[in-house]
């Protein structure tokens, strides 16, 4: 029976299939752990030190031990060896050529299943935070831009067809807003995240009375797991956090595609950096919104790793299954494609140009529609009959191949007596937005009430 | 021009698709909504008298023709005509037959948009009560289980592998602490389903100053939307409530695999009642767990819509675009699903009987490495040492073809000589799990901890 | 013990409860194979008799009896009783009142597992014909349009940015070709379908000497299953089914997204008929493109089954589970989603108005940057060079604020000495697009080999 | 205006943000095209030389030149530059480098859009061979364990409870006929990835006489792509490949499900060789089936891709858009997953070990309950009888505490006169397997048969 090392040594004879290895091993992406997981072996070797398995000069040797061993890995000087198949493997071996056997007393009680799932914790909740800091940074100058221009207006679109006159901030503001509803779930995440496995061994919790509370205000988390069987195997809060980036990145990409429609040359009320367009290889005319086109497209991504993670949790029993190591490399990659897309959508609105005069050009009097409608309203018909009045008065204008505003007071009386000269205020674009005044519409105060309602919950958020 | 008597009326001409006609319609489905729609009307009709758009006779007028409507559904002598194609036209169209050209006024600046959107809310809200309740119920039958059969040991296992030996309770426990998160979870989607957006009209926002708060608290909703574009279009509640009940089968999936493994003749930890089972049309001998299987088989379908509805919202452009009509079928049937399951499952643990003796018998001595190892370690022996040790021990075991406990002292003193006699206290099975005192382990004050832990909830959750 | 009357009879006690019955049956949905599953008794009561276990005239008694439950389900007058769980127990009750303990016979040696899968088959055989014939009727559609509207250019986009003049035809053939890998497609699937499961008892195999060549004949299955195990539990057919929808969608979706922005007023290239628009219930002046909205929200739903059914699939042991229930419904409400979106699509692109002057003015001289570019390449420059130099005049001209071919001779010749009078011919868009000869270009000749090659994969579909 | 030496050079002004370039470029991973880059440039060479662009002496130094850049690649000294955004960029800057400006004439007439595309379907061509070699390698040791075990039974297991004996290689055999369809599958998305895009350009075909039949037959292309916008757009193929992935690795988690069961102590069928096992790092006793697990997992992440994908094609309009850069990644990854996937499979099948012991005592005699049955049905009674018979018997058995094979004859017989003394033939295992000679079927001839097809396949497959 050869020794070989590993960590569960002593029984296993026979060699292994090279590509099983490769297949098993984690160290090429878990190695990003390498700092939590020296943080999360410190906060131990405290527990252990009070439930007195390590003395005091033992835990000190440890701590030691370990910050030389974070140490080489921030200064890129850390070897990884061969046999180092996952970053808590390598840190152990490591931390046994730097101190010697003591290093052997440090997994004492511990299993890899709560290691693991306590590294990525402390991992995510830092993510969540730099995250959070990202999408404000955003938000924030998403607002900015909607105060700035706040008198700018162009056409609201349902269905991609004019609709009615809005501010252009108006829609700015639409997209800010969702994304402080994805700023709140993040936080919920970060809540859930934020919990304490570290003392749950590998199913049956730990049987060396280790001060689960201790463990906990060392490492800062909120509370603590419940119960150790769960604490092991559940991915909640990666599942969580996956499905909190999709959703945001839905929202990212409705927000691009929109951008999209408006740089068309056939709208045209938008105008991209250089800084985030790309040329074509082939026309030399063209400038191709790259940037927009890639937010759009990370969504599906982003979901794609959401849907294979909670597929792989689906067909799982209870308790840890090496299945759950599927975890790690969705999580890495998608905080690194929030991040990017996070600054590339900061950097496309903050440096996008609006063209103004073609946002005005494109508010057309049958987007008004509607306002007449209202005036019959103001007059006393019923708005189903007011609504069928000036579906009248569109049908006439686009029969007599005119403007709507373009009808005669005369003609709209044929069609109803309460039309009088007074009609013809209802043509005017910023009066039309100006009637918007409830809250959440698009009127000048409604729109400052927004950014108001925004900038609070930033304060809030900041605070 | 004919007048087809369609809502949008006075302008189209032209023959229609049937084929396309059902493909519009949603009555067949959206008919449920039939309460929620009357709800909110008559919340928006008072909004209109107050801003001056209804006198107070009109209001009582429409607010009893909506009742009338309401108790036509309730008693089921509703007629839906074949034009009623959802069910804000039915019942408009119901409301006019009743109180006559008064019914016109109700849309008043409110659009289909808006008025949708309100009433899924609505609906979702009353279904998400409905839901946290079946979910405690579920956890109370769990808890109350756990505490009545704190003192049944059996393996706990890793990898589908015996582990340890641990408490039953713990198990049932693991699951009925994952569902605690599901109802946190849902709390929180039911929070952000709680915003009115009625008062957002098509798009721009409500021109005749209806007061959103009026209407918020007419209908009880905790806040009210911030933008008239978001919130006639954002679906993040219905994908939110899809992924929380794709994340909450997940947790019901695993658990039935879990009871549908240890039903198995070969695991004989559990049976089903006859009520939960299902026999064979060709094996007289079989009792199939067919209610369990059918948890597990709706996890996929749940996920189904959460995945399907994500991939529709995600090709959007901003604002209201029909295809968010595949909202509601998603989010009725994933209720529907939810409601039986829960029940179901309900009944499953409540029935379940235990077979205390297998439990027993398949506890091995084994399993008890772990402890063997921990024993050296209480004697000095650092813990990489000593799980070498112990795995030498197994190893030794095996080869001799003798159970774990039965290698002899001299034996395992061959492997080390911190063994002496009381190393035999290792193989009691009852003294393994209470070395596992620490915060959600199997220790009896750690399951006991747990059971208040959970109840605590409960209570906070009836509150 | 109570004989329940339920099939698998004479052993169960004990009470069932009503949610959990309700969660267990599948007649609401499954009924829809009554055909089938009369279809599939009959060859199965052929091959009893064959192999013995019939006589001619038990035979005779059973056809006759199946021929009339055929008919009361085809007249709408077969009774369900609340014990008829699913279609299969439905049938076979019916069938023992109509001649009595003979029925009992019939299920010899077949099992539900079997049975089912067979019947789905048979169904879903029938169905792709039905969706093959209306997938060319769409096509067939779009070729006839393509080669009318030959001669129709207008701008070709990519990134949705203007590219290349094209041919209106090229477009249509480009979404055409598409659906002809669909319906390749969907011929390999329904061969896959196509394999008899019949005779594989419940998971061994049949006992009793059946003859399953005999029962592929008379059922018309082009082959049978190798494995009884794998014939009972494999839904790879169900899944392929729901990939083929997902990705025949995928296609739709973009054909109704093109579609979408080309019918918008800054587009303006298409009108959809009335009878595939809807109006506003808001704004009177709207129509909007709900038949093309629809078609794309469909994907979503669409790919939400197959995603579901991938799922609940993936977590499964092998054999039959009950879990696989899920599969009909899948398939059910996917072939209806199908069916309607074939129909629409057909009808939208049979009824759809095009505006040729828009199309034309759509088209501007920038597009031919690229075209000036290959006449650089013509006079010997290198593309690279070229491309750049055309570059310098799209740049040339944005700065002075003329269009690219208003620059002078001499302008471009500060560029390139190689300009002389001929480059005038490059601003002529009729001569751009007969550029692109080669096959599957944009050029008249080559427009029209596309149409003959599809309308030759059409032939050879229908021969 | 400085001229940025990027390939669309020229007209960019501004600055760019260092994260938009990192997020655009692609050489990190589709560096991975090197091979296939230069092979269809060479082509293309060759194409543009028939069509009059080079010269022979042009072709002949720029096919020189890329030979030289595939050697450095394939030793290793390919240096890349800060701006080699993408293998296309990288080959062509240094074969500038390498033959000067010749080199700029190897676009004439190409897109990056025809380009990419093209080289993505040469390397999943050759990935698809080296997959399909793979999973035969599979097949062929299963077939032949399958083979050599013939005579070993134990039970078949439906939803998880013991239902008839059934021969081991008949398990084997249905995983290894699920297989058989994938490599079906393989086969038909073979044939549709070689169809050749070249000469596409970006959107509107090839201007300049490049004869795509040339093309074709250079890259050995089953079919040229019949519409330019389609081809440089389209990923149907991709798709494909991803949704054939997943499906089978829903086979093989179904697989390897299957196997982690009977691999627990609880069934003890199977055990799994030392080198697809790992150890506990906590509990010396344990050898988990990592291999099995980690295989299950995949499933996930692989379907994950497909879903990504579908969803990120869903939303896009006609035409290249920068959103299909996500193609590649997903099928790099799925690529070595698939490949190291199938390789451990193949491991873990050839070298698992069985327990025929264990296999043989987990049959008994209520698995013969159906038996029983058929009995009865040669007796002559018809089967719905004599399976509640059976019923009968299995119950009465369970209440006396015996097992079925022991209740007397005079026991059977209250239950049915024609029970007799030949009864006892029923109770032979394999007897009871022999009975199962229909093909597919469990018996050892249709077993032999099984093995037979599949060879058969195999040969098919070679030749």
């Amino acid at each position: 029976m050869a020794s070989s090392g590993k960590l569960w040594g002593g029984r296993f004879v026979g060699a292994v299939d090279p590509i099983m290895e490769k297949f098993n091993a984690s160290i090429a992406y878990d190695r990003q752990l390498w700092e939590v997981d020296v943080q999360g072996s410190k906060a131990y070797s405290r527990g252990l030190e009070k439930a007195g398995l390590l003395t005091k000069a033992e835990m000190a040797q440890i701590l030691q031990g370990l910050d030389k061993v974070a140490e080489e890995w921030a200064q890129g000087t850390f070897k990884l060896n061969p046999n180092d198949e996952d970053i808590h493997t390598a840190n152990e071996r490591r931390l046994k050529e730097l101190i010697g056997e003591t290093a052997g007393k440090l997994h004492t009680g511990r299993s890899r299943n709560d290691q693991v799932v306590t590294d990525l914790r402390l991992w995510m909740r830092r993510t969540c935070s730099t995250l959070s800091a990202l999408l404000w940074e955003l938000i924030r100058t998403m607002v900015d831009r909607a105060e700035a221009e706040r008198d700018v207006l162009f056409p609201g679109y349902t269905h991609l067809q004019r609709a009615q006159p809005i501010r252009w901030s108006h829609w700015i503001l639409s997209h800010a807003v969702a994304l402080t509803r994805d700023s709140e779930r993040l936080l919920e995440v970060q809540k859930r995240i934020n919990v304490l496995p570290l003392g749950s061994g590998a199913i049956a919790g730990n049987p060396l009375g280790v001060d689960r509370e201790l463990l906990r205000a060392e490492l800062n988390f909120g509370a603590i797991t419940l119960n150790s069987m769960d604490a092991t195997s559940e991915r909640d809060f990666v599942a969580e956090f996956l499905f909190w980036a999709s959703l945001c990145m839905t929202h990212l990409s409705r927000m691009a595609e929109d951008l999209i429609l408006y740089g068309t040359k056939e709208f045209g009320f938008v105008q991209l950096s250089d800084a985030y367009s790309t040329g074509s290889s082939l026309m030399p005319q063209k400038k191709n919104p790259d940037s927009l086109e890639l937010i759009r497209s990370k969504a599906g991504r982003v979901f794609g790793r959401c849907a294979g993670l909670l597929m792989t949790l689906k067909g799982l029993p209870s308790t840890y299954n090496k299945d759950l190591q599927e975890d790690k490399e969705a999580v890495f990659e998608v905080s690194d494609t929030m991040s990017a897309v996070l600054q590339v959508a900061t950097g496309v609105i903050s440096t996008l140009q609006i063209h103004r005069e073609n946002m005005a050009q494109a508010l057309s009097p049958d987007m008004l529609a509607t306002d007449l409608a209202y005036y019959l309203v103001r007059k006393g018909m019923p708005f189903r009959q007011a609504h069928e009045a000036s579906g009248k008065a569109v049908f006439m204008a686009e029969t007599k191949g005119v403007a709507l505003n373009q009808l005669s007071l005369q003609e709209l009386q044929t069609i109803s007596p309460l039309f009088s000269g007074d009609v013809s205020r209802v043509w005017d674009y910023g009066h039309s937005v100006e009637q918007y005044g409830a809250l959440g519409g698009t009127a000048r105060s409604s729109v400052d009430w927004q950014i108001g309602q925004v900038r609070a919950l930033l304060r809030a958020q900041q605070a």
